[in-house]
């Protein structure tokens, strides 16, 4: 029997079964689209109904109180999320790799892509067929951005109404397993980011069902999710058994949590504590390893503190400082949130003690940010020189690509790879992409277009950018937003780059204890030292080329990587060099 | 210098000054009722002014952008929430006990009072008369309702809307300062309930100063403050300078803190941790002890633990089981909250382990509530067989004295002074007050005052009370509360019975270490057991005599206490029954 605490529709191995939890509501029908209904059996706070196993892939709806609505914890909406939802056995596949290499945090590095505008198809299927490429670039672990299903065909996914079912726009179930199996049978990891602090704002039936949402907090997005108030014990549970359910059936080896700082919980014992004891103790039973990473905006250290030290026991979190520190040196930028940043001795800062916003006061947020970070280990932390939001949530979706030079696009992915933090990189980083990457979704309800229109430029109104948005629920938002895999010499160069620097980091940082690192300054050079490997890393941030000592490893200016430096042996042009020092 | 960072209106040592916090504002006039206008300098956040030593007693407003209002931080309102500020020298006052004794929580027993309706004049003076009474009766602490000025001259206290400036009805912050003083010199320690979760619907003046309220969250009286969002810091820091001032220019010796569950902070220090370690801290610079308690309806033992552990770090918090255990079983009510409680056993339970929600699901919730609360110090839960809540928040405001029996009563007593936990008094509660204590309130707009009375109506329909609610504005339900001081022999009886228990607590409880007492239950009998002094408690719940062994101390049905036991060293009747056990 599965952990997944048989909610929803499964199949226990002779029977489909249906658990529906509505603790408020009297009766409810199974009404399968072909076929009669059948009134289902109230235990408790929750409804049953068993049926054999020739439903399978059987389409239904349920009947709440004369409601006609899918099943909130759908497995598949094949027709969206408007449509009846399908009886599916999310534990048929058979697994190729019923046994694979997992990893904790530290070993990893990480690849974030949006299934959708990865590949051509905008497929599992599509996606499968880079998998070898990633492998090759040294890349351990896939971040695939939501797949809940949401309104319509495309969407970045953080508007998932169906948390159970993978999004019919990317293939069935099975071609999601498909997937999975085959990035282990590569040896490669694979990361969902799941939200749970709030569903989307288009075809949520969850309300009909129960309390599933509370009037005692508000996110940025609307009503938050009922974790301390009354019913809150079914809402907890289902979300476990989320986590249950993706672990368990689709074999995924970590999660992404979004905006953990919107999940309110002032029960005695924090939701998301229990989350990471939840997959934690799953883990164990399961005998894998199963990587937890919060989003958070709050730079606090007790997010991935274990219980023992007061802590919400998550293996990382994403850590924006780093990111918004060379951006917005390298840039020049400074409006939004970027006026905290600018100081190029803000990376030096970020790169020795985790955090820049380490309990400082943030002039942005007008109230200090942060704790300290010392003593924490640098992997915990997730950085990035570019994400989904990074790039998405600025007006015009422009990659760092198309904001900086070449020599500072390159010195970029040498400061996030060889931090002593696990390193991400945004698909289509790994070769220069500099097609746009907007912020898209889609609705045939005009007037919430131009609602979510109208609050992104009231969102941009602190960026100077001109007033060419494109309308996120436009066809082109999605579609200009697809890779497009170019090959020329500029993305070879990177790409070789970002594969060199990779093996670096695998040979020289992850082999290192990564406790005793050392970070120095000096005028417009940040160095790096790693001491068990005895590597040093030179950043030159400025315009003037220097002199390096020890032996070079990897330059960045040398020709192989586009540069024009035919010195770099010993000559240090503006970018970085690894040396190994004797 | 004073800790109380200086914040609003006060005399230096040498010259008046008014520090007003308005980040987001370009002016502010000092305006006196007398005298001319002068414009504040600003520096930073902060307004500035310094006057000379002759103002002291002046009244006066300031004038931001061009709307006048009272001082937010003001020290004094003579006139009422609507009226101009006075600038009173807080610290002028000359102390006759300017060292007294504190004590750790361990060592109380509380006594709580509301100023208005404790005497018939309903000051301080008033009760100043009835402190050698309470001495004799051997209390230790006054908790005294919150004194914040509210809108009128009556109100319980907790639509508080100056937190700095002690309600005029009451006499003049002196006279406070004396209050507190006689207290002192009689050895009783004076604390004060404070309300930092929200403020009062009539004359809040604070947002037009600054972004004190915030909209992430809300009450069940409105908008959260702002602890963690933009400008908390300002908000924070005034909420300690008023801790501050309580305790440097008052000389309190401790707080109770409203309703903590409604103090939303979200930043990674939570600011009622923040409380605890500021007031530890000038605790130790002043060389005495200030106990913090927190309401709380979480049975969360986290808040009583100390910051190593995770916790909050208060001395002790209000625990409702024993209360509602108490008053279900002998009322036999079940509506409301009461719905989870009845059974005997329940009040067993809570003797035994401190909570009786330590991770059940209620019923009346329909969420699990609490934590386990074993290895903690009992006299960390503070415990009362009534309250100014659980009386005045009953439709008919109806003591318990009205509502059980007289052996019942003094059941009761002797089951709340004789618990591990710390023991609290409601005022007029010694000697068996049956006058209702109503919730009450002033206000001259009618549409409010309908709008309390049918929230209340609202609030009570869970309960089977008649529809006679008294209108809490009008002057009846104030006058009605008031404590009546009969003396007939029935409160002669429990008065002495309460002096006696109070005795016998000192005597036999406080001085053994408490950790390890027994509990133990057999039908209608609830036995406690103190090891180190060899105490036993037998409390008879029901209706038949029994015979006891060991040596009685005190026998709450015999005729000292108004009972007819004529074998009262060898008999317990219904009742409670104190003996040494050899």
């Amino acid at each position: 029997m599965k952990d997944h605490r048989n909610l929803g529709a499964y199949f226990d191995g002779e029977n489909f079964n249906i658990t529906v939890w509505a603790p408020l509501h009297d009766q409810i029908l199974y009404k399968p689209v072909k076929g009669r209904e059948t009134e289902m059996d109230k235990k408790g706070e929750y409804f049953f109904l068993k049926l054999d196993e020739s439903v399978d892939g059987d389409l239904y709806t349920l009947d709440i109180d004369g409601t006609i609505l899918a099943d909130p914890l759908s497995r598949f909406q094949p027709t969206g999320v408007a449509g009846p939802s399908m009886l599916v056995n999310t534990s048929k596949y058979k697994w190729s790799a019923a046994r694979w290499e997992d990893h904790p945090v530290d070993d990893h590095i990480i690849y974030e892509m949006h299934i959708g505008t990865f590949s051509p198809e905008g497929t599992y299927r599509g996606a499968e067929n880079k998998l070898q490429y990633l492998k090759d670039l040294g890349v351990t672990a896939l971040e695939i951005m939501p797949l809940s299903q949401s309104y319509g065909s495309r969407n970045w996914g953080y508007d998932g109404v169906f948390p159970f079912a993978p999004s019919y726009s990317y293939g069935t179930p099975s071609d999601l397993a498909h997937f999975i199996d085959k990035c282990h049978m590569l040896g490669l990891s694979c990361f969902l980011d799941i939200v749970y602090n709030h569903l989307g704002p288009i075809g949520n039936v969850f309300p009909s069902f129960a309390p599933y949402f509370s009037n005692k907090y508000s996110t940025p997005w609307g009503q938050a999710v009922n974790l301390d108030g009354a019913y809150s014990g079914g809402v907890r549970e289902m979300l476990l058994a989320n986590l249950s359910y993706w672990i368990e059936d689709f074999h995924f080896d970590g999660f992404r949590m979004d905006s953990t700082q919107n999940i309110y919980d002032s029960s005695p014992r924090h939701f998301l504590s229990e989350v990471t004891a939840h997959v934690q103790s799953l883990s164990s039973r399961l005998g894998r390893k199963v990587v937890m990473i919060a989003e958070s905006d709050k730079n606090d250290a007790s997010i991935i503190r274990p219980a023992e030290k007061c802590g919400l026991g998550f293996d990382a979190e994403w850590a924006d400082d780093l990111h918004h520190a060379f951006h917005s040196y390298t840039t020049g930028e400074r409006t939004g949130y970027y006026l905290d940043y600018g100081n190029l001795s803000d990376i030096a800062y970020v790169l020795e003690h985790g955090y820049l916003y380490d309990g400082k006061y943030s002039n942005y947020l007008k109230a200090v940010r942060g704790t300290d970070f010392s003593g924490e280990k640098p992997s915990s932390l997730v950085v990035a020189l570019q994400n989904h939001d990074q790039i998405g949530n600025r007006a015009l979706g422009e990659r760092i690509a198309s904001l900086v030079s070449f020599e500072n696009l390159k010195l970029g992915a040498s400061v996030f790879l060889l931090a002593p933090f696990t390193p991400m990189i945004f698909m289509g980083e790994e070769y220069g992409e500099t097609s746009p990457f907007w912020f898209f979704m889609q609705t045939d309800d005009r007037k919430f277009a131009e609602n979510v229109n109208m609050g992104r430029k009231r969102e941009f109104k602190d960026f100077d950018w001109p007033d060419k948005i494109r309308d996120p629920s436009s066809i082109d938002a999605f579609l200009e937003s697809k890779l497009q895999w170019k090959d020329n010499t500029q993305n070879r160069c990177i790409l070789a780059l970002y594969r060199d620097l990779i093996q670096a980091r695998k040979d020289f940082i992850q082999r290192s204890d990564r406790l005793g690192w050392k970070v120095s300054s000096d005028g417009n050079i940040i160095r790096i030292f790693y001491p068990k490997t005895r590597l040093g890393v030179l950043h030159n941030f400025g315009s003037v080329p220097i002199e390096v000592s020890g032996s070079v490893i990897l330059n960045t200016s040398s020709e192989k990587y586009g540069g024009s430096n035919t010195n770099p042996r010993i000559i240090a042009e503006p970018g970085s060099v690894l040396t190994l020092q004797s």
